[in-house]
């Protein structure tokens, strides 16, 4: 995989505001997260061997990690299966008027199958009138290739207790925005190896596999997945295809988060705070 | 319109987890709010006449007030211009093996015409490679039909301080699952009339745009809304579309968030604390 993108540019934004403290008014130059929207758009062999093109998604998002972005997007969301299945991934076009890149051309191998047709609903949604959550389960289900029964990761409970923390020691754009959600990836010991943050959380944990994915790091089934959040379906779903026995919530977890944890065996913890979290799936990894 | 979809059905589910406090698990019944899918489809007239059914739209929600999500949804997007638009909305097949309607149908008058291209895609992207934050704020020009400018709204900077606390005492599920964000309809005197949560922090927000259109209450232009989460380019697009001139956030606003508000005339607030809060444009709405 070639990565032609240009270096990281700026998360954050300057902006002349008002901050009013009891009642007075005082202008202050504030430090923003940036949102602007991502266009990806995938190059690939069609079913007659001719090569096609074709915008897949367009999601807001802060500019940075962009590459790790579109390749954990393609991943999760089951279009690719390796990072050889990527050629190459690079701007398409200039710069927009404000110098971003905000539109990534994905070239994929000759060799790989694409079926679009998935894209253009939802995966989780039926043609039938049936859909609900357990149709969503079952979907994913069909795409997830790795056995996270079979992973062998184990932490303390102190050492799970300490993560918040520690995803918040690293979290640079945040301390100075308070506007960027991050996932973290941790090893058993509790230590934080990798962060990515982003207004969008699902964002943010794509980056993370993304890095993943493009340094041979998958399955990731001795690590797990600390989130500044809350922990929705979406978040499992992508964990589960990265094989990442756990995920970890500062927030709350939604109803289907913790039954696609207890479907998949992952280990889902929520409001995890020093000596106090609760465990919704498989607790037996923390010790 | 007439609404056939049954009484709020329950928005928060109990599951059997274990708390761990200080290294020692104890099992307790925990309340969690749900996430599940919800299906629109939408029943229209076809540019040649004929009657036509499509999917458009699986989100994951929270359920209850689903008919005002559907319909909150169809305006924000600009798919239909008033509740006249609308002659029906109903369950779409029997419930999911969960007892839960998750798919409804939304069936449109005869005279309302559908451009259903332009769902195909988001509305900010463009076809060229040129998608960026300028642009998604061109397609937002081009949908907004209410002149905020005009909007006659002007509250106390006290009043303002008092909407976080005014917006949770009413989350009635937050309070026991700590899992949803919230969207608060209020007045100029700091009154809360209505609160829609949800798991989707855009839902919410759409649920409480389609109970105003239901209710002839459109434009907004004489309240404000306050959000318990952050506020992104989506949310405050969707507030213009209601012709809201103020919105309140919790938590941090992103760059676009800040940019669409300057750029049509609405007040954005963020960090919003009794006697502290930052003030992102039109802040002479502040008193």
């Amino acid at each position: 995989m070639t990565v032609s993108l240009p270096a990281r540019p700026a998360g954050v934004q300057r902006f002349e505001i008002d901050r009013v403290t009891a009642g007075a008014a005082t202008p202050i130059e504030d430090v923003i997260a940036i949102e602007e929207p991502l266009e990806i758009r995938l190059a690939y062999s069609g079913p007659d061997g001719r090569r096609a093109e074709q915008s897949i998604s367009v999601t807001m998002r802060t500019p940075g990690n962009d590459a790790e972005l579109a390749a954990g997007f393609l991943f999760t969301e089951g279009i690719i299966r390796s990072a050889d299945d990527v050629e190459r991934i690079g701007p398409c076009g200039p710069p927009a008027a404000n110098g971003l890149i905000n539109v990534v051309r994905v070239e994929l191998a000759e060799s790989v199958a694409v079926d679009l047709d998935r894209l253009e609903r939802h995966f989780y949604t039926s043609s039938s009138c049936g859909v609900c959550g357990k149709s969503s389960l079952e979907a994913v289900a069909v795409q997830g290739r790795y056995d996270i029964n079979a992973a062998e990761f184990q932490l303390g409970a102190d050492v799970l207790g300490s993560l918040p923390a520690a995803l918040r020691s690293q979290q640079a754009a945040f301390e100075v925005t308070g506007g960027l959600h991050a996932s973290g990836l941790f090893d058993s010991s509790g230590q934080i190896l990798q962060v990515r943050e982003d207004v969008g959380r699902h964002n943010a944990l794509d980056k993370l596999i993304g890095h993943a994915l493009m340094h041979g790091m998958l399955p990731l089934s001795r690590y797990g997945v600390i989130v500044s959040g809350r922990a929705s379906f979406e978040l499992l779903q992508k964990a589960m295809m990265a094989g990442l026995p756990m995920l970890a919530a500062v927030g709350a977890p939604s109803s289907l988060a913790v039954e696609l944890a207890r479907g998949f065996n992952m280990t889902l913890a929520g409001f995890v705070k020093p000596d106090l979290f609760n465990l919704y799936a498989r607790p037996d990894r923390v010790k």
